[in-house]
């Protein structure tokens, strides 16, 4: 696995390595091929490469919607991930009680805006935190092709504690 | 393929059969297992059952948001277009010109609500029709298992014209 | 003040009517002309009749969509209050520590759908439950004129504790 | 009425005056002092100002949600209306036929992200265009007090062919 994820504050490369396996190694992830690139406090990034499996309308042989979603949904996620281990760290809360607390992270509601269809070989998703709180956070998405065109865009809320 | 599909106004049991096998046989559709059970002008249904492909986590062995975010989008999809079908057929549009018009049915946009964990082995995802127009239908979608316990709901918007 | 509501079980009814008060002194409520109708564990509404100043296009002579945001809104926070209210009670919360629990009820997002040109004299927006957490809780609303319409939909997620 | 607006592609001076005299016309809007800033076909803003009215919290004397929540599709609707005018002048639309085009112009469903409490003096919401098509444009929105703080984002879309 290679990424171009720089250690962020309040993470050793150890524990950088051990998310970027955990979010790997989820089952419909790895359906997906969805791969992350990026894990920052700013900004988290994955990857997802066109093939026959994700095909939502085989005539024009474009992306299904709910890949797509799927997406953007782990995207906002990885970032809210991130963003709570960083309040975490911030907060002084001790290491051994930090995987507790990140367990519980889940969505809780995730909007997404279809602009154009998934043409593409190479897609990238890409998300932005615009709030950790004690218990939410509000992350931004989007989803481009190799040409960078805009294909859609989402926006995800998620229970962070 | 058997299905409780009864006939719709303005649909033949050929017509009917067609949908149903479009809806089928698209690719990320058969990834996820999900199958047409009732195509209705009222309501729509499908069923996806649990596998290991689905997972979202696997400590817990509870569906992918991804998954449930499909789901939903593909229920509301299949709803707008009986619906709009409907339509075409209450306005007579002529029969040869009314797969074009089909073809251009795409989600606007979809919110989804996590309520619970996707625990379960057969899970039902049904959608409602909350308005047809002449160009965009707005569905409102359920996610139960087998249990009857309501996992999500969402909203998806259409283009249908 | 006249309602309907009925007494619910953790309320008396000295609480119901401070609750009532509390939402009818809500400035901008008192703008949109916003009657708490109903509030029960199970639903809540909240009439609103049509004046000039809640016109949005008055060659049409309809409600503004932001009236109508603003209505749907104050319905689902309305019955997230009482879930919460419901659910401390349930808790055993002591009572004097639930005014400031409930002091951070707010809204964390919301959708509203626009089916139809709101049209009426007198509108009703109402809510249900679905679902009440320790941290989240989420609401379903509809409005409708006084012909049963159903001019738009709305999801809201409210913070609860 | 003073705006910082620029003249745009397809709009005259005068064209522009009208819609800026149409937007600040609307009685909704005037009740809740939203003034037009700038029309470009890159980006819309409208100010607003605290005032008792708008007040959702007076214990705190912070913005009602309904308020937020109306500038911000009011502002993406005026987006929505540039940019539909820009796109009838592209496709050479004749001028006659531009403003019943514009009229069916409405939004279809908006999602509103409450971030932090709306605190502040002199509030401005602002709308970008994320697509427009023929028959639908997505608007991205932000709402932010004299400090620069973002206190809501949302999505809308808007029918508008």
């Amino acid at each position: 696995m290679t990424t171009d994820a720089v250690q962020t504050e309040g993470f050793s490369q150890t524990e950088l390595n051990l998310a970027l396996n955990f979010l790997e190694q989820i089952p419909f992830n790895k359906v997906l091929g969805l791969k992350p690139k990026l894990l920052t406090a700013e900004r988290c990034e994955f990857s997802m490469a066109m093939k026959d499996d994700l095909v939502g309308n085989w005539l024009q042989g474009i992306l299904h919607g709910g890949a797509i979603s799927t997406a953007l949904d782990v995207t906002g996620g990885a970032m809210a991930l991130i963003a709570t281990w960083q309040r975490l760290h911030r907060d002084d809360v001790p290491k051994e009680e930090r995987p507790k607390k990140l367990s519980k992270l889940g969505t809780i509601d995730m909007r997404v805006d279809f602009l154009h269809p998934g043409k593409g070989k190479e897609f990238v998703a890409s998300a932005t935190l615009l709030r950790i709180g004690n218990k939410v956070a509000v992350t931004r998405m989007e989803f481009h092709n190799e040409d960078g065109e805009l294909i859609a865009v989402g926006t995800g809320t998620y229970l962070c504690g």
